[in-house]
C-alpha cells in the first residue's frame, strides 16, 4: 500500500468512526463485518455448516475468491483446516465442514488483524489444541445466572425459538430471541468454542424432566450447525428427587437403571449430546459420599451410563470439604489417590487455583497430580471476583500466566496429549443484555477463553491485538491504546483488590467489594475472610509451607514448591498466599511489606486512573456511545479502586500499626466509613453506579 | 526552663494527648484552660466585668501575682490595656473594665501561645484598631440561620434564659442555653469581639415588635459584662408592616416619628443598645429607592433617631439594581455620589469584595472611594461559598490577603485613624451545634476574626500560630503540622473550586458544589453562573477592562487599576475576573490558561489530600474525638475536591476542546453525571456526607 493510499485510507477511517454513535457491543466482535460480496465456491456438498462458512465470508472477506473443500490429510485431525493463499485466492481445506467454518473465520480474523494480503502466498494448518472447548453457563431455570453481570440467561429467561427457522448465519430472523441465539453460536463458532454445557452447576433435577429435555433438544438443534454441542450439569440426587427413587446411590441398581435410562432418552433426542457437568459434595450440593461412596464411584456410574452413546462426565474438582485446616489444600486431598479410578470418559474439571477464581492464585497442585486421570481446566470468564462487568479487566494475561505454570510445573502439554477428551472450561459471562457480557470491553474474555481454548500458545498480546482490530479497526490510531489498557488491566486489579497473594478478602456473598474484616461467629472458619489474610500484630499471610505452615506446598512438584516454600525465593505475587510475612519482611522490591502493601494499593489505583486516561484519549478515534459506555464503567472501576485501597490500608494498618507510607495517597473514607457498606444486591446481579455511590 | 523540665512537659503533655478523647469542640479554644488557682488582685472596685477577669485568671494563669487596675494613661483608647511583668508578678492596667478583661485574656494567650515567662520584665500596650469589632448573625426568629452550618440559631431557638443568673464566668449553671450564651459571650471577650448583631440583615419586621426586644434586652444583659453590645438588624418597611403605617418612606414625618420613639423604647430597656444594620433595597428587601428615595435618606433617617441615644447605622453597600451590565460595578455606582450625605453616626458595610464572598475576590472599589463617608468591611466568618462546615478553610489568609490590599491601594489605615467609627464586621458563624460552628477547625475562623478586628497587622501564621496553641497545646509535636494545614487550607480551597479568578460558579440556591453549566432561562443574567464565567470557544472570563469589557478596573485607584487592566500585569489570580482571556493564552507561569486550569484543579484536589495526611500524622498526638472529627470532614473535603475538579474541567473543556493535561488525574465523573446532582439542601444546611455519597 502506497503512503497515499495509506493517508486516505485512515481518513476515511477515522471519519467514518466519529461519525458514528451505536456500537452498544450488540454486533459483539462483527461489529465491522461489512458487505464485502466475496466470491465463495464450495467444491463438496453444502450443508448448514458449510453455509455459515460461505456466508460469513462473503459478506466480509475483502480479497480473492474463497475455495472450500472437505478433505482429509496426514496429521490432521477433524476440525483442523488448512489454508492456501496464491495469487489473491483462497483455498479452505478440512476433513471437516466444521474444520470449514473455522477455517472461514480464521480467514476473515487474520484479515481485520493483519489486513487481507498478510498471509499472500502462504500455507498454514490450524488443529486445535483441545477438542472440547466450552462455555459453563451457570444459568437457572428460573431464568437468573449466578455471578452473572449482564442481565438475565439467554436460555432460560424466554420461550425457545423455533429451530426450524434457523438457517446458517440467520439474522434476519424477525424473532429477537433466535436473532440472540444466533450470534451466541456465530460468536462461539468463530473463536472455536464447540460445546456449552446450558445451566448451573448448583444444577435442578428439573433439568431432566421431560419438559426441560425438549428445550434442550431446540437448543441443540440451533447451535449444531455451528459445531456446538450442548452439555447438561446434573443434579447428583436427580433419581430421588425427579422420580421418587428410595436413593440416589450411585451402587443402587436402580438409580444405574435411572441414568442410563435417562441417557438413552437424552440421546434419542440429541444424538450429538455432549454429556454431564456435576458439582457433587460441594457447598451443599449432593454427591456419592452422601451414600458413602466415592467420587470415582459417582462419576463411573454416571460415565457407564453415558459411554454407549460416546458422551462424557465432567466432574468437578471444586470441594472443600473441612477436613484439613488449610482448605487449598482439600481438592488435592480428596482426589489424589482416587488417581487411576476413573472411566476413560471421565474428565476432573479443576479450577485454576486451588481456592476460588481469586484474582490472582498460584495454579492448583490438582494439575500434574493424577497422572492416570484425564484433567481439564475451568477457568472463570465471568468476573465474580474481578469487579463484575463493572471493572475493565482482560483475562487474557491471567489466564496466559496460569497455562504458562502448568505448562512449566505440572506438565500440561504432555499430559494433554496423553488423553482421548482434551478439555477446557470457561464459566461464561453471557447473559441478555445488548451486549451481551455487560460491557463490551467484557467480550474480550470471551474471546481469549475461545482463543485460548484453540491455542494455548497464543500470547495475551496477540489476543488482544486480535480482538482490538475487530472492535475498532486495525488502522485506527487508538487500537495500541486499547490493546495497552486490555494488557494492563489486569495487574492493575490485583493491585488494588489483593496485591502480594492476598486472597479472599471480598464482601461476603456478593463478592464485589472489599470486606477484608469478615468473621461471622459460627460460621465455617473458611468462609471467613480472616481466616485467609491472618493479620496481627507481627505480620499478615497464610503460612502454607511445610516448615511452619499447612504444608501446602508439598502438594506441588519441587520446582514450584521449593522456591514458594522459601519465603527469600516465593515471588512476592505469591508471598502472602504462602507465607505469614513480618510487617517488615523486606520484599524483593526493598521496600518493607508494610510499604510495599501501601504502594501496590496505591498503584493499582493509579493504574486504574492512567487506564481512564488512556480510554479518554480514543475519544474521538472510536464510536461514541462504546466510549460512553466504557468511560462511565471505567469512573467507577477508579472509585471503586480507592474504595478498595481505602479499606484495605485502613483495616490492615490496625494491625501494622504503621503510617501509611508518604507516596500514598491518604484513605479518604475511614475504616468505619467502609466497614458500613453494605451492598443489597444478590449473587445474580451487577450494583450499579448509584448504588455504589449512595454507599460510599 | 531547662532541657529536663522540658522534656518532663513534653511527656506529660504528649501523655495527656493521648488519653483523651472528649474534645468535642464544646469548650471552643478554652480546652486547655486548666485550674491553675493563681493570685489575683483588683486594685479598684470589682464589677461584673473584673470578676470575668479575675476568675479566668485564676483559672487558667501559671505565673506569679497578677493585678488588676483600672487607670488612664495618655495615648489609651477607653478599651487599650497595658500589661507589664516584673519578677515574675504581672500588672495589668487600662481605662476600663473592659480593658482589664481583654488584658486578662491577653496574658492567658501569651502564656498558652508563648509560654508564660515569654514576656518577663516588659512592658507593653495593646489599644484596637477598631472600636466597634462585631459578629454579624445571619439568625431567623423562628430559629434558622440563614447560610448557617452548624445547627440552629443560639437565640432564636430556644427561650431566653434568666439574665438575673448569670454572675460573670458562671459555667457551673444547670441551664444548658446559659451556659451556651455565656461561652459564646466569653468567646468574644477573649478576642475582642464587642458587638454583635443578632439577626438575619434578611430581617423580619417582628424584630422591632415588644415582645421580641423584651428577648433582646435579656441577651443584651447577659451580654454586657463581656463588653459586648447588642445590635439589631432592621426591616425597612417596619412601620408599615409592624404598625399599620400608611408607608416607610423616609422622608414621611409619621415614619420619621415612628423611628424615633422605637429608639426610644429601645433605649430605654437598653442603655447601651449598638444600633441597626440594614439591608435596603437589595435581594427584594425593602429600602428608601421603593419610595423615590436615596441610600443617605434612609440612612439619615435612621441615624437621626438613633443619634440622641449615641447609636449607630450600618447600611449595607451589598447591592446590585441591574442597572449597569457588570454587577460587580454596581455598589460603586450607587454609592459613589452619596459621598458626604450621610450623618456622621452612619457607617457604610461593604463586603470585602465587589461580588459576594467569593473564595477569593479583588477588593471592593467601593474602599476609600468616599473620603467624606464612614466605611466598614463586611467580612464572611460562615463558609458560604467555602464548603459550608465540611471544608476545613482557615480565613485568616484570605482576610489578611484583603486587608493588605486595601491598605496598599484604598489608604484604609488613614481613613480608619480620621473615623470616629471605626468598624469592622464578620458574619459570624455559630450554631447551636456542641461546636459551635460545625467543625472545631472552622472555630479558627472566629477566632481569627476577632483578632483581626483588634490588630489587622497580625499575620495569619501569628494567629494561626496562637489558636493551635490554645486548641491543642504550643508543645504539642503536631502543633506545626496543624498550623501548616490551617495556612495552605484556604489557597487549596480555591484551586479546586475556582482558581484563576473564576467566581460564582456554584450550585445555585446552597451554594454548595460546583454548577458552572447554570443558565435557568427568564431568570436575571446576574444570577447564572454562565454570566461570570461567559466561556466560548475562543476563552474564558468576565472582561471588565475599560478597553475591552465593563470597565470596572476604572473604579480602583490606578495603582490597582491599571495593574489589572493589563492582562499581562493582571496576577493570574485574578484572571478571569478581569479579563476574557483565550485558552491558549500563556499565565504568569509558562503554561497556557487551559493547561493552568488543569493544573490548579489537581493541585487542589492534591492539597486536600495532602491536609489529610498532615492530619492523619497527628494521630495519637492530638485528642482522638477531635482527630476523628476532622478527618471524616476531611475525608468529605477530598471526595469534594474532585467533584469540583471533575465538573469544571468536564465542564470548560466543552469549550476549550483541548485535552485533560498529562499531570492531572482524568475526571471519574462525567459531565453528565455531575450534571445530574441536585443536593436537596435549604439555605440553612450543611449537606452530610450521606448526602453527598449518594449523589455523586
Amino acid at each position: 500500500m502506497t503512503n497515499k493510499h495509506l493517508l486516505a485510507l485512515l481518513t476515511l477511517s477515522a471519519f467514518a468512526a466519529i461519525a458514528h454513535a451505536d456500537n452498544d457491543g450488540s454486533k459483539l466482535w462483527f461489529v465491522n463485518n461489512t458487505k464485502a460480496n466475496a466470491k465463495v465456491v464450495v467444491k463438496t456438498k453444502a450443508t448448514s455448516t458449510t453455509d455459515i462458512a460461505v456466508n460469513e465470508l462473503r459478506d466480509a472477506w475483502h480479497g480473492g475468491q474463497v475455495t472450500l473443500e472437505r478433505k482429509s490429510a496426514k496429521g490432521l485431525t477433524r476440525e483442523s483446516f488448512t489454508v492456501s493463499q496464491k495469487g489473491g485466492n483462497v483455498t479452505i481445506t478440512s476433513p471437516s465442514d466444521a474444520g470449514l467454518m473455522y477455517g472461514a473465520y480464521h480467514l476473515l480474523r487474520l484479515e481485520q488483524t493483519l489486513g487481507k494480503d498478510a498471509y499472500r502466498d502462504t500455507l498454514f494448518t490450524e488443529t486445535p489444541e483441545h477438542n472440547i472447548r466450552m462455555l459453563n453457563h451457570w444459568d437457572n431455570l428460573n431464568g437468573t445466572v449466578e455471578r452473572g453481570y449482564a442481565g438475565r440467561s439467554i436460555f432460560w429467561n424466554k420461550p425457545v425459538p423455533d429451530a426450524s427457522a434457523v438457517k446458517g448465519k440467520n439474522l434476519s430472523t424477525s424473532d429477537s430471541q433466535l436473532s440472540t441465539l444466533t450470534l451466541y453460536a456465530r460468536a462461539n463458532a468463530s473463536v472455536g468454542i464447540n460445546g456449552t454445557v446450558l445451566n448451573n452447576v448448583n444444577a435442578s433435577p428439573k433439568m431432566l424432566s421431560d419438559s426441560v429435555l425438549t428445550m434442550v433438544k431446540q437448543y441443540a438443534d440451533i447451535l449444531r450447525p455451528y459445531n456446538i454441542k450442548v452439555y447438561l450439569a446434573v443434579n447428583f440426587s436427580s433419581p430421588a428427587v425427579l422420580d421418587g427413587l428410595k436413593t440416589s446411590d450411585p451402587l443402587d441398581k436402580d438409580v444405574q437403571k435411572w441414568w442410563a435410562a435417562k441417557a438413552k432418552k437424552i440421546y434419542s433426542m440429541i444424538p450429538d449430546f455432549g454429556g454431564f457437568l456435576v458439582k457433587a459434595n460441594s457447598e451443599g450440593q449432593p454427591g456419592p459420599m452422601d451414600f458413602g461412596r466415592t467420587h470415582a464411584d459417582g462419576a463411573n456410574m454416571l460415565a457407564k451410563a453415558l459411554k454407549p452413546f460416546g458422551g462424557i462426565v465432567m466432574w468437578r474438582a471444586f470441594v472443600y470439604s473441612p477436613s484439613d485446616p488449610d482448605r487449598a489444600k482439600q481438592a488435592y486431598i480428596e482426589f489424589k489417590d482416587l488417581d487411576g479410578k476413573f472411566m476413560d470418559n471421565v474428565i476432573i474439571q479443576i479450577k485454576n487455583g486451588p481456592i476460588d477464581f481469586q484474582p490472582r492464585e498460584p495454579y492448583s497442585p490438582l494439575f500434574g497430580a493424577m497422572p492416570e486421570t484425564q484433567e481439564m481446566a475451568e477457568l472463570q470468564i465471568t468476573q465474580e471476583y474481578l469487579g463484575h462487568s463493572n471493572h475493565i479487566c482482560f483475562l487474557g494475561t491471567m489466564w496466559e500466566e496460569f497455562l504458562n505454570d502448568i505448562k512449566k510445573y505440572a506438565n500440561y502439554t504432555n499430559n494433554l496429549r496423553g488423553y482421548k477428551y482434551r478439555a477446557i472450561a470457561g464459566v461464561a459471562n453471557v447473559g441478555d443484555d445488548a451486549n451481551f457480557c455487560g460491557n463490551t470491553m467484557a467480550q474480550s474474555n470471551w474471546y481469549a477463553f475461545g482463543r485460548l481454548a484453540w491455542n494455548s500458545n497464543l500470547t495475551s498480546k496477540e489476543i488482544a491485538r486480535e480482538w482490538v482490530a475487530q472492535e475498532i479497526g486495525k488502522d485506527n490510531k487508538s487500537a495500541r491504546t486499547l490493546e495497552n489498557i486490555l494488557l494492563m488491566s489486569r495487574e492493575t486489579v490485583v493491585d488494588y483488590m489483593m496485591p502480594l497473594g492476598f486472597h479472599h478478602i471480598f464482601a461476603e456473598g456478593h463478592h464485589y467489594g472489599p470486606q477484608p474484616w469478615q468473621n461471622n461467629p459460627g460460621q465455617r472458619a473458611d468462609w471467613q475472610c480472616v481466616y485467609y489474610h491472618r493479620a496481627d500484630a507481627k505480620g499478615v499471610g497464610f503460612d502454607r509451607t511445610v516448615k511452619a505452615g499447612s504444608g501446602a506446598t508439598a502438594q506441588y512438584p519441587a520446582s514450584f514448591g521449593n522456591m514458594v516454600e522459601n519465603i527469600n525465593t516465593c515471588p512476592d505475587k505469591y508471598l502472602l498466599w504462602f507465607h505469614h510475612a513480618d510487617w517488615n519482611h523486606k520484599c524483593q522490591t526493598g521496600r518493607t511489606l508494610w510499604n510495599e502493601m501501601c504502594y501496590r494499593y496505591q498503584n493499582g489505583l493509579n493504574g486504574a486512573r492512567q487506564m481512564l486516561r488512556m480510554w479518554n484519549s480514543t475519544e474521538g478515534n472510536i464510536d461514541s456511545r462504546l466510549f460512553n459506555d466504557i468511560q462511565e464503567k471505567m469512573h467507577i472501576q477508579v472509585r471503586d479502586a480507592e474504595w478498595w485501597k481505602d479499606a484495605c490500608l485502613n483495616y490492615f494498618q490496625t494491625f501494622s500499626k504503621q503510617p501509611i507510607s508518604d507516596t500514598t495517597e491518604p484513605p479518604v473514607h475511614s475504616l468505619n466509613e467502609v466497614k458500613k457498606i453494605r451492598l443489597g444486591i444478590s449473587n445474580y446481579e451487577n450494583p450499579s453506579a448509584k448504588l455504589l455511590n449512595s454507599k460510599r
